[in-house]
């Protein structure tokens, strides 16, 4: 991504660096004053007035609009909560979900929206200066305390009526957000940077994707889609993201008797191969991530949960090329325990990302709600703290407001609430840690392996021959209680 | 039922020779005259008196005891229809199945049984003469016209006191067994050599699996499984078993509290790979299977499904060395159709055999139901017919009877619903393949992969720069409607 | 599409007569152009060119675009198919379906599309004489032979900004599609009267709905929904409507934590009440109808099946004043068989109507696909006849098009698929009936109550102490074999 | 274990009065000793010895053995802990519980256990003195300090050969655990009457069973049932029960093939009606409970939800006659939350009961584990308070310990955490109330029926043309927020 010197931007390859100093110098003016809460009668002035930045104030607080558990800088289990967290904000649920839903219309009027849906995005959407839903994002990550954040190129940028207007528009959008980063990393932020956590290619929304994206029955959506991702990972890698992401929503089927699923997997394994080759070229050092999902939109979704994905990469040697990115709402629609899939995704070494969310048991599709309980909070850091973290993955608050809350307040209440769940959670753990007798109980379980016939066995050296003798020396094997109960006590002991 | 001058077996290896051919005489005799259907004033009368050998009546027969359309010799899309479908009866649930439920005593009074259940299962049953389960279940064959079975080795024999003990017992009655496959190979089937399907070794009832056998944390309990399987997978040899296989009914967890998955995994691998040794040293010829199973007992089961298992058998090297046993109930479990599942083993040329049953869409339990269902019937048929068939696995009847069936004649009935539906199934498919419409709406969909361009996509030699310039030049896609309603409305037209 | 000579009409009250007469004579000379098969130069032209009238062909024919099955004038158990189906084609799926979903755009472009979405639906459509969507639905019928549509008020008449001009977008539309309905009456169907199966009100897709109708906390909503029934009564009674339906889609909770179930409750009692009255003073004489879901968009709607709204309607005296529209799919996302549901209503005098469609086994939400499974629409068929009919209710295609299916054909075979599908399951009873021995096979499971005893039993004349004695006297009772696979057999002989 | 002058018990009538003088000296003197803490040689010497009266300890006791939340005398919201739960000790779990599951043997072996099943209980258990099992859960329902208790009939006696021996059997059970009672309540519970929350008949075990009770299709069955659920009712009362159970396990269908659903619910009023008249004659006055459950082990069971026995009861007059014992594991396989069931039970005045457990919400089988869930038993609790209570319910352990949990000490860890998760919910409940933030949120959501035209809607009198014209002089109706995501902060708040 080039840029020489004009004011106003078309095709950013003309115009940016002018417009970074112009701009630069309008916004930092009204980012002060809106840092300092002040009034501002600009174009900028705050989108969520009468909103400071959201501090810590202790489980005690009766303030929604605080932190109760979330203290970015305090120290955890030897590091930083915020580098634990590493809390990222969802582009696309905050900031352009509408509340829509199958059987109902937008209810949500934010004062950034223009009443335009994400195909049709305004004309005006992709001119830098009067953007208001990225102005608005970065207010928002600036009061929540925030410093990574995720999107799929076509949130942030409408399409186009080619493909190449298309990559213009985002373009444009793209060096806002970028400016919009350096300016709040500095007044903000202490010059932490900020950066996208990962961005990714929407390759689901489009009718043109109705069949799947890589794994299209077209050989020229199959094109159309390399060349989206190729865009996206040059942005992403641009704004300083930390990984690139695939979700497959429509790799996937609707019916097996109309589909090849045989060619459509081989079609799926090349184009990511063909991503890990663009990503060497491109230089790009973060993680590739893959997202599992069973289903929805599709009835069947080939990256089906952590294991299905993982089979996949080994039968078509990209192991070592992806992590995954879990989502707890997605675990759970598999018939998982969200731990469940985090833990398969660890052991595996594929534990790269966390979409915090969660849905509700008794419903089939995914709700992306905001993780309230405190239970499921503290399984998902004990994952991330046996990961020694996530980094450089985090969390991304993959998380919708219910359609009936339409309150600008509600945001922030929304996140903070999914915030201070995870970091009780983490404190959780701490607590078990320190009391150790969790540890131990599990330990103590598995210790009959602890031993020379144990070692021999985990080392892959003892036949059936020996170990029938073994048998026939040692009679009917001792078995004790699992302790199951008591282990749910210990670990409510620490809720 | 009584028994007059046969030698009481104890220890097979010493008294064999003179007992087979002491017994064949005796036995010979007896079945010779239930085989031609007259009165037998014998110990092995028959044991379903007034039922004759099924026949094929074809599709307008009234009678509950004919075959409407399964017809062994007919052959059908190239090859005989016995040989597409190589049945086999499950021993436990039609000859050890109580009706019992969690919720239920058994309600079955079946002329063979003696009133015990499988663990303390009576000494007599142990003694190879007087063994009547084992006479009932090879009649029930002959009858059938089925000449394949399927067993664990804890149902056809009980645990003694001491692992020597119960290999014993068991050594008697596979010596029976054996007797009776050659007999009835020579009187009902032509010669046609009467074997298992698959044998396999019983590692979940004894409360010292309840940890698991490979995965519990006892290493005394992996030794014990250890030499169980190497004494099961010695039987089914002897037996002319086809296949040997492992369904890991309690490897996995009940909690994550208490659960070290990382080590469990790795036992289970050092197993599996044991036991692809000890295959080979015995120089035993057939395929090793693993059975899927998302859960129950466990809350998670390890072969949780096809996917799963096969990231499992590739993580720890073993793909070459297994092929998958799929059962459409534990399939629907898992979320998955029961197609999906036999496409998903079959792409990954893992497809060895099919545990023919059903579950009811609204349980979430293993049903264990004869398959009814005419349209799914045709669609299993339909993986089977592109994999050339089975061979050397088959069907196996994994299904029984509702608790509240308790006639003998239940028993015919349902495996004569259940031989027909997977007959018709397979008839279907031979429409359908004749019509060719289906197969062609699927081989047109994809049809822009049949260029050079698609050609060098699937080869993996195409990268995102190149297909970003075919982009911009072919603009737009063309995407085409998927069709799924014809090709339901051709399916159907084909049931 | 362009129109000669009419007024447009605003306030159909005023007009209505002349307009009538006006366009009348337009339209009949267009349609019999069309019935004609003529190509027509006119506005109203063929929407589908190269379709003609779907016939019936017989099972042998290989023609997607005819009845296999579904033969309106051939009488089956003593009627006509076309009494026993009594079919309607849903205005909003055929007609309005975008093929949007959750995560995806619209796919269809439809000859009648004019590119807008229900809500803003574009000025133009109110006007008479230019609405394209209902000039293609009428022809549709017409060329399906279907003489019964389902509608709610918002799919064919937009939002105005009052709910005066609303109900005034309203009357323009229903003007139209009165003349329609006449005109193809004579043209088509000899006579026949074409009209609504059913009218409703859409009380979900509106904003203002977003914490219900009339379970909405603000009584400003409770009232606009009374208003909105209240003008779509009037509306359905002067199409000749034969039922009025409510389906409460957002009649519910998303959370309890912010819900007075009780208070909601009450609410929705007076307003079904309420409308109760206005039934009897418009002098409305079909059916009021309840359509049972369990969630979806809601967390829980509280007319979750046939059972709860049963209780329901018996708590608040309303029970004869209402009847049950059973939808297939939403009784399996419910947790039953539709079978089930259907028995339920039907055996509480409840069954109305059916919408009949089907969902997926293996996914948590509304798929509304056509119905294609022969033995799910065999027992459909059976509750129905059992039922004497459906009659004034019939079957109304709550399904839709698969969102990859975009040919202007589908439409058809979808349609023509779901028809001959129940006309198939209604042949089947046929033969199942005439069989007899199901039946038979039922009524011999309860003879033991068909004694002196059994019928005090059944008439509650017997007590405890009676019956103790009897058992005293009678001992153990025999309990014989339930007969399920043999039941199940001679089904699916009848497919 | 060895008893010492005690003359064996076979019909109660003949011998009670000496026995119970003498039984009650011996075991007085024992008990004394056991419940000082003293060791005790005599037969009836301690069944749980190290394992004293379980005390509370507060939240930060690291003793499993100890109470962290229930603290049995402590008011809170103006009752005394014990009083809002009445807890129950659940006999056939706790005592006859074995471990078995469908693939898997009893792992227990426990001191009292005799090794019989519940169907061929030893001839042993059916005599009074030495009957272990009883006095097992007498002890341990003393150290736990619980003092209500439930069972089956045949849990705690065992089948005759006729059901005159039968109840003969019971009598004598019946006998003993009266004196126990009447003993423990003197010694340990300083007077408080022990007593069952409730019984009842067990009518699904036995093979008579298989196809129902009250909804057999064999008249005999029926009238067994009823003589069963006589003699249960009566010792109940005997007993001094508090209430009366129903539990239709077997009252449903497997398939609706065979079955005639409307005959079957037919009957199974008539039997509740019975039940009703003879609770009359006997004078009971506690309630009579239905409990819901949707299946297992039947395909349908026709109580399948709380909505659905409304229904019925309804249907059938029998509303006033029944209250509802809600269990959350059949909640959440009916596919609603817990919380749920017992908002529908107690809005329509049904609540009598809970049987507190819970189910994996990845489960689709009833696996009666111990809640643990602090969220849930909050919301729980809730309810109860709401209700005012549960008298003359209260709280029954329908929950049992994990088949791998086989310490004796593994029963009172699972109890203590099953208390203590209910006690800090019901604390929790009393922050909630204190604080009051959520119920006002609650209330001011539907403020706007506290209006006069509020008012008149909730009083059922207000018709549509007066809610027509208040909406077009109001206009478009101002929807204000539903605030879930606050709601859900605040509750958590409280955890």
């Amino acid at each position: 991504m080039k840029i020489k010197g004009t004011s106003v931007l078309v095709f950013v390859a003309l115009v940016l660096s002018t417009v970074i100093a112009e701009s630069t110098q309008t916004c930092r003016a009204n980012l002060e004053a809106a840092c300092n809460g002040g009034s501002s009668d600009g174009w900028d002035g705050e989108f969520f007035p009468g909103i400071s930045k959201i501090k810590y104030e202790g489980p005690t607080s009766k303030n929604p609009l605080s932190y109760k558990w979330y203290n970015a800088d305090e120290e955890i289990l030897g590091k930083k909560m915020k580098d634990w967290m590493r809390f990222s904000v969802a582009f696309w649920h905050t900031f352009r979900g509408t509340g829509a839903d199958p059987f109902g219309a937008p209810t949500k009027s934010w004062p950034w929206e223009d009443g335009t849906n994400s195909l049709t995005i305004a004309k005006r959407r992709s001119k830098k200066a009067s953007n208001p839903v990225v102005r608005a994002h970065f207010e928002f990550m600036n009061k929540l305390g925030v410093d990574r954040w995720c999107f799929h190129d076509r949130d942030i940028a409408p399409d186009g009526k080619t493909l190449k207007e298309t990559n213009a528009n985002l373009d444009a959008v793209v060096a806002l957000a970028k400016e919009l980063q350096v300016l709040y990393s500095e007044i903000a932020f202490e010059g932490t940077s900020i950066k996208p956590l990962w961005g990714t290619a929407q390759l689901f929304l489009h009718p043109r994707y109705m069949h799947g994206a890589a794994t299209s029955s077209e050989v020229a959506v199959y094109a159309y889609a390399a060349a989206q991702v190729k865009k996206a990972m040059e942005v992403t890698q641009y704004l300083g993201g930390e990984n690139y992401l695939f979700w497959g929503g429509r790799e996937g089927y609707q019916s097996l008797l109309n589909t090849d699923m045989q060619r459509e997997l081989d079609h799926m394994a090349s184009f990511l191969q063909a991503a890990v080759d663009y990503k060497k070229k491109l230089g790009f050092k973060g993680n590739l991530l893959l997202e599992p999902k069973p289903q929805e939109p599709t009835k069947h979704q080939y990256d089906w949960d952590a294991a299905t994905t993982f089979a996949f990469l080994q039968k078509y040697g990209l192991s070592g090329e992806f992590k995954l990115n879990i989502e707890c709402n997605h675990a759970t629609l598999s018939g998982h325990s969200c731990p469940h899939d985090l833990e398969t995704a660890r052991i595996n070494g594929l534990l790269g990302n966390i979409d915090a969310n969660t849905g509700d048991p008794q419903i089939g599709w995914d709700t992306d709600q905001f993780l309230t309980d405190i239970a499921e909070a503290t399984l998902v850091m004990l994952s991330v703290v046996r990961n020694g973290g996530l980094a450089p993955g985090g969390f991304n608050f993959d998380a919708k407001l219910r359609r009936e809350s339409t309150d600008v307040e509600d945001l922030f209440i929304a996140h903070i609430s999914g915030m201070d769940t995870l970091a009780r959670g983490l404190r959780n753990v701490a607590k078990l840690i320190e009391d150790g007798s969790l540890t131990e109980l599990v330990r103590k379980r598995y210790q009959s392996f602890d031993t020379e016939i144990g070692a021999l066995i985990e080392a892959g050296k003892v036949d059936f021959e020996t170990l029938e003798k073994k048998t026939m020396e040692w009679g009917e094997p001792y078995v004790p209680s699992a302790k199951q109960e008591l282990a749910e006590m210990i670990f409510q002991s620490a809720l």
